[in-house]
C-alpha cells in the first residue's frame, strides 16, 4: 500500500525564502559592491507596515545589508525622499503605503517621487508600465538594466515556482500555460499586478474583487505577448473557484474566508493577507498544497531587488565609455 | 518581451527512453549479473507486433540485454512457455498479443502460463491484481520483490513525470492530486491499468470507450488508498475534455482524431496508438505540451522490468537462509 498523506503538504513561506536569500548572497558576493544601504520610510503607524518594517529590518541585517528606518512626518516625507534620491550612500528606498488612505493620488505622487534607480518596490510608472507590458529591461536595446517588479506579486510568482505550478519542461513566458488561477483582490500593488504578471505567463487569471470577476489572459492560443482584461458580469466565486487550479487570497479581513466548499480537490492555496482567508482545519482536507502566509518571501523579494539594483548602476567603466561615446560623437 | 513560442512544446519518446535507459544501465551494473536474457514470443504476423518485437531486439543489443525472437505456432505456444518458465538461461519472457483474438479467455489463459517471476509485462494475474489493488510488493511483509507493471501504462506514468505533471513537492502516491485526465481507450493491458494507476496516484479520470465514460478516482478527499469506479451514464468527450488537464488517446484506428476544438488551451496531449489520435497542425496550436507516441519509452520500460525480475531472484544467500530458516522452524 502506498503512503498517502492523511492532509495536504503545507508550505512555510520561511523555506522558501531560505532558498532565494542564499541566491541574493551568492549574487552580492558575485557583483562585490560592499553593503548595500536600504533606507526605509516610515510616515503612518499602520502595524501590518510596522511589522514588515521589522521583518525587513531583520532579515536585511542577517543577510549582509544594512537598513535605515526613517520615521518622518508626512508632511515633510517628499523632501526626505529626494535628498535620499541623491545621498551615495542609499542604495535603494522603501516607503511604507498607505500615506494618505483617503486620497489615493497623494500616495501615488510619492510613489513617483522615489527615483527610478533606487525604487527597490518597482512601484514607480516607469517599472510598473514595463510589468503591465512584459517588457523585462528599463534601457532597450541595450537590455543591461532589469527592470523592478513589485515585491509581494514577486513573492507569489518565486512560490509558484517553487511548487512547480510553473512547469519547467515549457518555454520561459509560457509556464503557465494551460493554468487556471483565481486571485482574490484587485489592489493596485497587489492583485492587479500579480494578475498581469500570471496572464502574461500563459495562465487564464480571474481577478475578483467586490466589484466582480475579470478574466486576464494573453488571448486566444499560445502566440500572445501581453495580457487582455475582460469582465465578466454576473460572475462569482461559485463560477471561478469550481474550475481554478491555483486559489490566491489577500482579503484584509479577519472575518472573511474562502468558502471551502467550492474548491476542487487538489487546489493550491495560497494566502498573502495578514489574516487566514483560508479555513485551517477544512482547506487541509481539501487541497494538495497550502501556503498559509508570504511576508517572509516577499522580504526576500525585497532584497532581491535591491541587489539588482545596486547591479544596474552603471560601473566606472560604462562612465569611461559614456563620456568617450559623448566626445566621439559629440 | 519575453519569448513566447509559436506552437506548444512537443515532446519525442526517443528523449524520455534515453534517460530511462541510462538509469537501467545503472541497475544492471549494481546488480553485477551478467547479461539478462529476454526470450520473445511472436505467434502471430501483426505488423504492430513484428515492429514491437524489432524495437525490442534493437534496444536489448544496445543496452546489453541478449533477446531471443521465437517465431512459434500458436498451437505450439503453450509448450515452448512452459520449457521456457524453467529455463535457467532465460530471465525474462514476453508475448505478443493478441494471439486468439476472436478468444480474450484464450489469451488470458497464456498470460497465467508465464511465470510469475519470469513475466517481463506484468500481465500475469498476481501482477495486475497488485496494482489494482496499489500494492507495490510481491512478498509481504518482506517486502522485497517488487510487483512489475505492464510495460505501455508504466511508460505513460514515467512520461507524466517527465513532463512534470507528477508534482514532486507532494509526497509520493499523491503527486497527481488535483489533476483531471481522460484516457480514451479502455483496454484490459493498457486503459484500464492506466486508469487506475492514475486514480490510485491521486487524478480523477474520465475513462473513455465507445460504450461510455467511467470516472475512477481514489473515492472523496485524499484519505483513500485505492481507486473506485463510478460509471457517468449519458456522458461523452464533449463533457470531460474541457476539464482535462491531461488527455491520452490509445485508439486503434487511422481516422479517428480526438476533437481538437473541445481541448482546453493548454492541454497536455500524449498518443499512444500506432496512429495519430491528434490532428497534427491544429494541436500544437492548442495544447502546451504534444506527446505523439510512446513506442519507445515502452520498450525502455520492458527493459527496467526485466531489470527488476534479476534483481528479485534470490540470491545464494537468500537460499542459505532459507534452508536455515526451514530447518530452524522445521
Amino acid at each position: 500500500m502506498a503512503t498517502v498523506p492523511k492532509t495536504c503538504k503545507v508550505i512555510l513561506a520561511e523555506s522558501i525564502a531560505r532558498r532565494l536569500l542564499e541566491e541574493v548572497q551568492e549574487t552580492l558576493r558575485s557583483i562585490g559592491n560592499g553593503k548595500p544601504r536600504l533606507a526605509a520610510f516610515l510616515a503612518n503607524d499602520d502595524p501590518a507596515a510596522v511589522k514588515y518594517a521589522e521583518w525587513s529590518q531583520k532579515t536585511c541585517e542577517e543577510n549582509g545589508f544594512a537598513f535605515d528606518l526613517r520615521r518622518v512626518d508626512k508632511e515633510a516625507l517628499e523632501e526626505e525622499l529626494r535628498l535620499a534620491n541623491v545621498d551615495g550612500n542609499v542604495d535603494g528606498i522603501i516607503v511604507y503605503y498607505p500615506i494618505w488612505p483617503e486620497n489615493v493620488s497623494q500616495d501615488n505622487y510619492i510613489k513617483e517621487t522615489v527615483a527610478l534607480e533606487k525604487d527597490v518596490e518597482g512601484l514607480c510608472f516607469r517599472h510598473l508600465s514595463n510589468m503591465y507590458h512584459n517588457a523585462r529591461y528599463l534601457d532597450p536595446p541595450a537590455n543591461l538594466k532589469k527592470s523592478i517588479l513589485p515585491c509581494t506579486p514577486l513573492a507569489i510568482l518565486k512560490i509558484l515556482e517553487h511548487l512547480h505550478i510553473y512547469n519547467p519542461i515549457l518555454a520561459d513566458g509560457n509556464r503557465l500555460y494551460g493554468k487556471t488561477i483565481t486571485v482574490i483582490n484587485r489592489s493596485e500593488v497587489i492583485g492587479r499586478p500579480l494578475a498581469a504578471l500570471l496572464a502574461n505567463d500563459g495562465a487564464n487569471v480571474y481577478s475578483v474583487d467586490i466589484t466582480g470577476v475579470q478574466l486576464y489572459t494573453r488571448g486566444q492560443g499560445i502566440k500572445n505577448h501581453r495580457h487582455q482584461v475582460e469582465d465578466k458580469p454576473g460572475w462569482g466565486l461559485k463560477d471561478v473557484l469550481p474550475i481554478s487550479d491555483v486559489v490566491i487570497s489577500g482579503v484584509p479581513s479577519e472575518s472573511y474566508k474562502v468558502p471551502t466548499e467550492l474548491l476542487r480537490d487538489g487546489t493550491v492555496c495560497i494566502n498573502f493577507s495578514s489574516y487566514r482567508n483560508f479555513d485551517g482545519p477544512a482547506i487541509k482536507e481539501k487541497a494538495s498544497i497550502y501556503v498559509p502566509s508570504v511576508g517572509k518571501v516577499t522580504v526576500a523579494c525585497l532584497l532581491r531587488n535591491l541587489v539588482r539594483l545596486v547591479a544596474n548602476r552603471p560601473t566606472d567603466s560604462d562612465h569611461q565609455q559614456a563620456r568617450k561615446d559623448a566626445f566621439t560623437e559629440g
